[in-house]
């Protein structure tokens, strides 16, 4: 069972959803599995705070976050879990069946990190672009015939699972002793400024022709958060990156 | 993981739905989770069939029975699971937290027993009369400042966890072994046929005053719930009090 606490270091992130009763229906499984941070990126209608099936959870409609990009919505988180089925793609993350999830979010409840859960739009899910966002893909182990969740019950089987079978101290004890003293990961926003500057340095650096870029950037993305380096880590590699790039650009202007 | 076998011995029973798009969001969570029988019992709106929230599931709705009464409905079950939250009354059957129902519902698959998952109208839930005739009350763990869940929602919360965490053979194994060989129980109908008999029983020796009979029925219910007599058993109480029956008729005869 959650603590109030760890409940407070949890966040849902719905992107760029298209029905304001689905996102009223979201808040309503919050509300009911105890949870309160509510981040809304980019939604489709103007008037999704006053959906009608926020049942109970009105306040919490009125309070949501709102946010233009996920990126922004998950910067201070440690750990971004994406939501979907696989049946259309092969994912760069690590994927986590739901009923497994417990260990790893445990861990980084020990760790005192921040958690988002992010859910994508009602036809067709999370892009790719979102999930490169994210640190792992959650999967609903649902029938392989009909694979496709309504957004209102994917939200509430993954908030049951979460409130009902994570925080328990002594797993959490246990998922921490396994790991050999695992230290914090940096936050997302962290790892997009570290990105962003190696990115930076590949241009300076003539690494790749101009149309490799997005795909770049997305394998960076994806990189950096498998690697999951620290604090200060990061600052030590934008330390170094920043160097490289003063060279680059010093070097290029003694050229021209 | 329960088998295709093990999911075509469970059935989910809507009573009194009111909105038809709930029920379609049910056929939705069944088909998302690999279950295909539903049955509704007395729903208000005439045209229910025709949900259009039942997306890939449509032709689960177009084969769901409809049923006039619970007790019809459940008929030929030996494990008929009420559910809702406990916030508002004291239920006279056991209760059995969800994340709990793995072994028992384990144990009832291994009998080869039939199961239902009945889920009450969306404004009250389940009432005394409809839980009599339950074995036991499932509860979601909700947050007890808004427990009460969209219907939708929690069907769906309630077959994740029938689908992820039940029909694991050794578990129903081990489940079987720490149960003395526990016999298959008597279905619903059997209880009810063997109830109707006691309540003649009853009345014919005078047993209570009229006002008393509603009473004196539902306790009847829940106790030989409770009790779960084989078949064997119920056919044995049966002949018992034809008998008993048959003498109060002809002492009455004879007085008379």
């Amino acid at each position: 069972m959650l603590t109030a606490a760890q409940r407070d270091h949890i966040q849902v992130v719905l992107v760029r959803p298209r029905n304001p009763l689905n996102i009223g229906a979201v808040a309503r499984a919050m509300a009911n599995f105890g949870f309160a941070h509510l981040t809304v990126v980019a939604p489709y209608e103007p008037h999704w705070r006053e959906a009608r099936s926020a049942i109970q959870a009105e306040s919490l409609l009125q309070n949501a976050n709102r946010a233009e990009h996920l990126a922004a919505a998950v910067a201070d988180c440690t750990l971004v879990l994406g939501t979907g089925t696989l049946t259309h793609r092969k994912p760069d993350q690590r994927v986590v069946p739901l009923p497994a999830l417990t260990p790893e979010l445990d861990r980084a409840l020990a760790a005192n990190g921040h958690i988002a859960l992010v859910l994508g739009p009602e036809k067709h899910g999370l892009t790719r672009e979102d999930l490169s966002l994210c640190h792992a893909l959650v999967e609903i182990p649902t029938d392989a015939r009909q694979p496709s969740m309504n957004l209102g019950q994917a939200a509430a089987v993954c908030l049951y699972e979460l409130a009902t079978r994570c925080g328990d101290p002594s797993a959490a004890g246990a998922a921490a002793a396994s790991v050999p003293a695992a230290p914090a990961p940096a936050p997302s926003s962290t790892l997009d400024r570290l990105g962003a500057l190696i990115e930076q340095t590949m241009a300076a650096a003539g690494y790749s022709p101009r149309a490799m870029q997005p795909a770049n950037r997305h394998d960076l993305r994806v990189l950096l958060r498998r690697l999951a380096p620290t604090p200060l880590d990061a600052r030590r590699m934008m330390g170094l990156f920043r160097r490289i790039l003063f060279r680059l650009n010093r070097n290029a202007g003694f050229r021209s």
